[in-house]
């Protein structure tokens, strides 16, 4: 991806009372930002919290921490690493990740139990628990520390990224912030992808266990770049209150404000995962509309942005709506095929059961673009989705071919 | 793939009483072999006949056509084309494949309803019918044209795929045939893939479908190149009994050779599929062992051998079995990491849910072949599945990427 087409506001600051930062451990040993991979997220107080985590049963000790730490609904702080997921390493796993949180704990000033623990990276190694430890008191945390705390996360990524949004109500200025890594084996169902998304609004954590599954639902669940779903899997989202003001929960007047910023950030972040996927040239969105319900409106835009021969063709710059079919086809959802529609770009290329006859070289000049659109009218009902992918490109098998144990 | 690498039977004679021969029509305007690309295989007397189809809900009009055909257990002949799939073309596509079904009955003298029709190509374009109208009368039919006729449906496959099998059974020695064709577009449940499997052994119809259910989920549906599923996949078997003996049942003494020797001939015809899957270097083939139940052994097996991850994982010879556990955890099966164990080659790199450290470059030599394969003991039950895939190279993106509408 051409970073230069891809802009992110130049400066993030996080929500109030929240600070990061990172240090470079020495653990990762690879990947496009090699100056942080340890970092640090942290609140000045205790914080409601909420998260989903990878839908494998095969997931890396930090998930099965933090499942167990966000149980009672508070945490205070992350401390992330990338370089090495410790995943696959039994009970030593266990160890490293609950020592991880107690480095952190210690540095910090605050309860063990409030640390979450995330890692990112290769499968089946051990962390480098002395070179943690070495490096965690090296950490300063400022309030615009999430730059690097958003570097120290990436592995095969290209940008780090980050996404804020702020909204007034009751005469108080919440943000929401959100960082996030991801850029291969990522696929429906949580991505390989770290996900955390801060507040500084007040709300009770059975209200953001609720509102993380709707958001997840309509972003990083939409989302695939190679099909694969990572055992590393978190999405966190933590509000501390320090603004002040009311809590928020479905009875609060603003609660809709406060929902549409984190989902803003959430569809934010997914579609920039989408951007940076491995090797990804162009942006695909799928929007599928009219179907009859909405798990196959879900379904149907999963599979085709999943689909190896649909990215193909848009990495060819190629308008061959066959394979858009052939992948709603196999979605598993209720499809008439004479009253199905397909529209790339502008351009409707197959209406109602039968090709329109498209100009192929003026679609094929629309295709060559950082984004190229996808819509499928299934007209059979009401139901709608929107789901996130990229092209695949020899770059993303060089990649991958090439990214070593 | 190198060809070389992979010989076939030089001579390939189809079973008694079965001709076939090809022409090019003018139809295929790519592909590896532009020699040929219509083609007919034609007994000298009807046959019983058992058919499975692509599971996708949009289909071929060839496709629908078949199923319609073979529903009374009867055919005689098969018209095929490659070039173009014919598929999402309404009621100009049934038109099509129906006409093209007359065109080779009138040529071969045979009643059109036992005439079958398969297409595969690009689609949503029309079939050339006056291509194909002008080109059937010169296809000259032999006993030896079997390899022609695997030539004509080839679309971006690098070799024609013909296997045969003899075996002897009370005084009588029986052939099974299959000619096959896939290379993109190849997925479990019925793959890109048109195959035609023949045989000159007596064999009632009802029988013949019971056979081919149980052949196809241990050879085609067990094969994936890409995820993605065709919507033209035909998989047909054919008994013209023309060698004469006893009907084949399962009360006949000998029933166990027939069955071994059609899936013999489709495991073959699977594995070749995969060998020669778009742009692959390797054929991958995955073995899960000791899974609780049938059903886990397979899903394990196919999402494991159709993992992107795990496909760049084999192309870069890279023995990062973090990959292997990570769609493992992704099956959707029961699993126990602690129990689990996995082969690369001879190498265990991973022993009742630790890394048992093997020698990565061992490993790595072992994986520089024609073929890996990848070996998971689930230790939880007795059952066992295989499934077969290709590695993700950049040649695939490029052949997708340049295949043009």
């Amino acid at each position: 991806m051409n970073q230069s087409a891809w802009a992110y506001p130049e400066s993030f600051l996080l929500p109030k009372g929240w600070q990061a930062g990172a240090v470079y451990a020495g653990i990762k040993q690879y990947g496009s930002d090699p100056r942080f991979d340890l970092g640090l997220l942290a609140s000045d107080r205790p914080c409601s919290v909420a998260g989903v985590f990878t839908q494998s049963v095969i997931c890396g000790a930090p998930v099965t921490l933090c499942r167990n730490k966000i149980a009672n609904g508070i945490a205070q702080a992350i401390v992330a690493n990338s370089g090495c997921s410790n995943v696959a390493m039994g009970s030593t796993g266990i160890r490293n990740a609950h020592q991880m949180a107690e480095l952190a704990a210690k540095k910090l000033n605050v309860d063990v139990d409030n640390v979450l623990v995330a890692s990112t990276g290769v499968i089946g190694h051990p962390l480098m628990m002395e070179n943690i430890e070495a490096a965690i008191p090296n950490i300063s945390l400022t309030n615009d520390g999430g730059i690097d705390f958003a570097r120290a996360i990436m592995t095969t990524d290209t940008v780090p990224k980050y996404r804020a949004v702020k909204f007034n109500a009751s005469g108080y200025e919440y943000t929401v912030s959100g960082i996030a890594k991801g850029s291969g084996m990522i696929h429906p169902n949580m991505a390989t992808v770290l996900c955390f998304i801060t507040t500084d609004a007040p709300a009770r954590s059975n209200w953001l266990q609720k509102e993380i599954r709707l958001v997840a639902d309509v972003s990083l669940n939409m989302l695939d770049v190679d099909m694969d779903t990572s055992t590393s899997d978190t999405m966190l989202l933590l509000a501390n209150g320090a603004v002040g003001g009311d809590e928020f929960d479905d009875c609060h007047p603003a609660i809709s404000l406060l929902h549409s910023a984190i989902e803003k950030v959430a569809i934010s972040l997914a579609r920039d995962l989408a951007r940076d996927g491995e090797g990804a040239r162009t942006l695909i969105e799928v929007r599928v509309e009219n179907a009859k319900n909405l798990a196959d409106a879900r379904k149907v835009a999963r599979t085709v942005v999943s689909s190896p021969l649909v990215k193909t063709m848009v990495t060819g710059r190629d308008p061959n709506f066959g394979r858009v079919l052939m992948a709603v086809g196999r979605a598993g959802a209720t499809v008439d095929i004479n009253l199905l529609s397909v529209w790339i770009g502008r351009y409707c290329v197959f209406q109602h059961g039968t090709s329109s006859n498209p100009e192929g070289c003026m679609i094929s000049n629309e295709m060559d673009a950082d984004e190229v659109k996808i819509k499928i009218n299934l007209g059979l009902g009401s139901e709608s989705a929107t789901a996130w992918g990229c092209d695949l490109t020899e770059e993303y098998v060089r990649i991958n071919a090439d990214y070593t144990t």
